[in-house]
């Protein structure tokens, strides 16, 4: 097991419905030393490659786009959830429905801040079904730049968005991925 | 002027309705460098502080709440705007009306994340009529801790919210408080 899959079963808790809560250390209370640590496990994964920027979507995956970030010495680019009056000008816009809020949200980039010449690593918390994932390449892709990689904190393996977005000639980097968990139990086993 | 003023009057734009836009440095793209510069700069403000946590609100604070909490080698808590299935248990509530966003939101943290020992520097990205920053100290004060100082990248001085928290006697530091600007010239004054 590595550093985060250690912390995921010390701290992770198994609820219903496949739900994972790491709101301890990753979603909502944030643990800085771990988060440093996977920004520079992901700095190791693609340090090979000439990344401009890094992008995330709001809330969960501004902390770890930053840590990334900050290896690379790059800026980062937050997706934001819906338009807001200090959002003007045109924007990169795609839909995108939420796993967990069970809702449909438009996620929008300002088209200011990313451009054809930049080649991109796309970070977040959760990979599940890739709706999230997905969305952050289809406004890559609306910029013409380049998705140079996708790196994610914990992958639902047991969910089909991992093998669809890597079908598709992604990479994607999960530094935990969940091959199958039980809330009786609680026991989490990896792949 | 110090190193943010000077940002702000290099990139910030100034826009009618007494909205600064930052927005390729501070609150959409972020600069990194200048975050972790930020963070150093409110350790040095209250590095004499036995501070425990850092608390901040979704989603602008989190990269400088990350960026402070780093430097003082504790936690960082973000409070979420609305209830997701992913927050159980019990949780401390305040109402928050939003400057930007014209809307009241509900903003939630975890019980678990704070108690009574606990010491918090809040951080926010702006601070104009403080809505945002009363709600954050309301939730510490539900939790039976304490306030030990408010850190605000930018502070609209002539909007009432920073005067009113201090005459409360909270200790606030702003990096950049805007005495006025101009949508008309893009003139921008600090105090």
């Amino acid at each position: 097991m590595n550093f985060l899959e250690k912390r995921i079963v010390e701290d992770g808790v198994v609820k219903e419905g496949n739900v994972l809560k790491v709101d301890s250390f990753l979603n909502h209370q944030m643990d800085v030393a771990l988060i440093d640590k996977i920004g520079k496990a992901f700095y190791r994964k693609f340090s090979h490659k000439p990344i401009t920027k890094v992008l995330t979507i709001e809330s969960s995956g501004i902390a770890i786009a930053y840590a990334v970030a900050r290896q690379f010495g790059v800026p980062f680019v937050f997706a934001k959830k819906s338009k807001s009056i200090n959002l003007d000008g045109d924007m990169y816009v795609a839909e995108v429905l939420s796993y967990t809020g069970k809702k449909k949200n438009t996620v929008i980039v300002s088209k200011k801040f990313l451009n054809s010449d930049d080649r991109v690593l796309i970070v977040d918390d959760f990979l599940a079904n890739g709706c999230a994932l997905q969305g952050l390449i289809s406004i890559v892709e609306s910029a013409g730049a380049s998705v140079e990689g996708c790196c994610i904190a914990i992958e639902k393996g047991f969910q089909d968005g991992g093998w669809r977005i890597r079908n598709l000639g992604y990479p994607v980097e999960s530094l935990a991925i969940i091959a199958s968990m039980d809330a009786e139990t609680g026991k989490i086993k990896f792949r």
